[in-house]
């Protein structure tokens, strides 16, 4: 195909994967989707941006020095939890979350080893949840991201910043009515903080993004940011909250994942998929209470683990149809695979 | 036999299983002790015996409509996880722990989602098990409950009450004597708080209805709520705690599981299993106080965590004798079958 | 060979086991090793070195009364994990952590529980971890020794202590210089923290215990220390806490386990196991801010991440050769071997 040009050219292959490590956040192993995501980001602040393509090229590039696997690294799979614990580094530690800031020399040795640790907790998580057929999603980026931005907060040499961004409902107190534009914002942001992107103008041109490579994950998407924050707006979650998308970046990716990613596209896969992202928003609230004590943010953790509790059982219902994560391509093409194998 | 009269029945197959699975919370797979220990629960409580009754059917329901394995539907194992987990939030958010409350619209579609939650958790934790030949236990309530309770502090639309019953022993300042009514009281007690009741002769009715199916689990349960309740007391754990049965309920569970149920019962299981019960009575102490910052209950966890530490290595110790969880009845049919195979 | 002299004896087995049981703890298979170890312990007090010999010798106990597997007891496996947790409950109980208290009988069968539970842990991680081909570690004991340590703080049996010593860089408010002696001070306790002693000389002693079996241990773990120490230098870590070796001892012990124990010693794996040494570093301090609103240490938590992170995955990058734990004796036969097997 056109997109796969320059997979294996011999000097632009790295950019290749490292575009596509960049929309594998999101499931799209396309360089082209990829590029567009980083455009979206861009849109909304050059430094996140640019912090974006170090996380991936740090934590691809650990990859190839320690000779990971090629067709791995071909997919990009290497590169999208790097590239997700390098924006958390620095959204955690800027003084205005949605701008960011250039960090300091310490924090940028800092945050390229948390890059390059993420590609070995991929390849062990990977390596554990082998025999379950399923994927290690953004754990890596969870755990390692978890581990470091715990770590900041007790080194000189690190400015931990104000932890300016409010990361949990808490922070709310004021009780504001739900407008027109805390849904079309708080849907779009949902997809933005995905990305650490306080911005819902990126958050609908990453859905397009998505889109490029995927219509039915582009959908997806949209369908859980909207799930995941209809729950919060059913019950009472803050409006600020909810228009900052927090309740719906979690719901977003679970939808995706459960809806003709790891399993084929069907009525009941849809419904499965929508429940996923009503109980992805319920349990981030549920983390990030537990976490409020430390100060530290959910991340994606409650994406991954709904999405492993509804994965992990899967050969125990018949009503599902599972895409093991080696065969997954896009949704389109899961779903076609699967009724051509019915028919023949 | 007799008690399997409707448990392939085309209408009450269904209430088969959903008694079973009321069973299953103490390892009884069958109706009769299922229906016992639902009355136990509603001498104490209509409200909490409802609550039951709605959880353990809205998780064996989820199992049918993802069509789930019938021999494990039949043997009520989807069922048990969703009514302890029913139960325990309408228990923390209920103004008087001791009736519970009856759930509000907005709670009763919350505890719904919580125990289907349970189902897919159910699964999961067993795909993740099968190879090393142990059971899930009650892991998918203690994670799925923790989770969805956490959850509640946060929301406007769930009431999370005064969290009003004291669930750690740091609650407790006075001291007062341990009299003989502590340990009569404790003990029964512990086993109605395996069900969040707090009610010493429903324990005692619990525990017939185990007795109807086992005796031998029967008397594990009340040797492991000793057991704990004695550790409670040599330890110096308030009194109130004791006779409230915070001590015990682990432990009864845990005697039950390494007594007969998880390894043949024999001399040397019999210390192993109490033993374990001593250990699982601290490690109470130390998963509340873990968790106390948070105001949150330790729920099984200790019992789970406590079997599966001694139970995941059984195959390095030749003094045990393991019953893997597909093969097990009860402890008595458990023993007669490994005597069989040892004389012929 | 001469140090296998008694390892057979009909009575001195059981001293050989848990003197190599001792060794254990930093890798070494050896009893003089566990001699040398144990006599630096004594050193700086007959108390710990009289609850290490405890401690080694209750877990080593109880697999042989569960008849555990000869090869493993051999190895002294069963007995590491026992005898850092009785340190660690004598250490955190006692009023000066340095010399540490003789334990109140109540505390006595609490430890000796506590050392038995490890063996169970032992076996169950061992058996949760077999098919990755990775070690156990020191997890046990992290994981018992949190949860034992948890529970005291409520028992009025037992005495929590003050809790004397400082556990985290928070407790450390004055800024004091870095001097020469903060370095050669801060590594040598670094070595002896592996044991909870709080003695610089003690760790250099134990170095000497390390390098009577392996000269390519004693010199990664010197390497760890000083790269951990090193990196508490550069990001601003606590003068104090450096000098006491807080920050070494996990990075100690990741650079013996990367650096020839698990993988073949070559440039690449030297380099990979300073780079584990340095994140060891890092999440210690990560660890212990999350712990420290409950006032828990991070014992040897950040060594058993970062090594797992670095190992499960180790089949996904053809750069490191590993070292299956049930062939790994030394990192010298170690490299031995698999030269050997190259130029055949």
């Amino acid at each position: 195909m056109q997109v796969d040009r320059f997979r294996d050219h011999p000097f632009l292959s790295f950019v290749d994967w490292s575009l596509r490590g960049i929309g594998q956040v999101v499931f799209q192993n396309n360089p082209l989707s990829g590029l567009i995501i980083l455009a979206a980001v861009a849109l909304n602040s050059w430094i996140y941006a640019a912090i974006c393509v170090l996380g991936v090229a740090a934590s691809t590039a650990t990859a190839v020095i320690l000779k990971a696997d090629r067709a791995i690294l071909r997919d990009g799979l290497y590169g999208f939890n790097g590239a997700l614990v390098a924006l958390a580094l620095v959204a955690f530690t800027s003084e205005d979350f949605r701008s960011g800031a250039v960090p300091s020399p310490a924090m940028l040795a800092y945050l390229i080893c948390a890059a390059a640790m993420t590609t070995m907790a991929f390849a062990s998580i990977t390596a554990v949840l082998a025999p379950h057929r399923i994927a290690a999603l953004t754990m890596p980026f969870v755990l390692v991201g978890w581990l470091f931005l715990f770590a900041i907060l007790k080194f000189d040499a690190l400015d931990a910043g104000p932890m300016g961004k409010p990361v949990s409902p808490e922070y709310f107190t004021q009780t504001m009515p739900y407008v027109f534009s805390t849904w079309y914002r708080g849907v779009g942001t949902s997809i933005g903080q995905i990305f650490f992107q306080d911005n819902w103008i990126t958050g609908y041109v990453i859905l397009a993004g998505i889109a490029v490579n995927s219509r039915i994950c582009a959908a997806m998407g949209l369908l859980g940011a909207i799930a995941g924050t209809a729950i919060a707006a059913l019950y009472g979650g803050p409006e600020t909250a909810v228009r900052d998308g927090l309740f719906g970046y979690n719901s977003a990716l679970t939808a995706m994942a459960l809806g003709g990613v790891f399993l084929v596209l069907t009525w009941r896969s849809l419904l499965y998929a929508l429940f996923g992202a009503a109980v992805a928003s319920w349990l981030w609230v549920s983390i990030t209470t537990f976490l409020s004590p430390l100060g530290m943010p959910a991340l994606t953790s409650s994406f991954v683990l709904v999405t492993w509790l509804m994965l992990l059982g899967q050969g125990a219902f018949k009503a599902l149809v599972p895409v093991p994560p080696a065969q997954s391509t896009t949704p389109e093409e899961n779903r076609a695979r699967y009724l051509a194998s019915q028919s023949s």
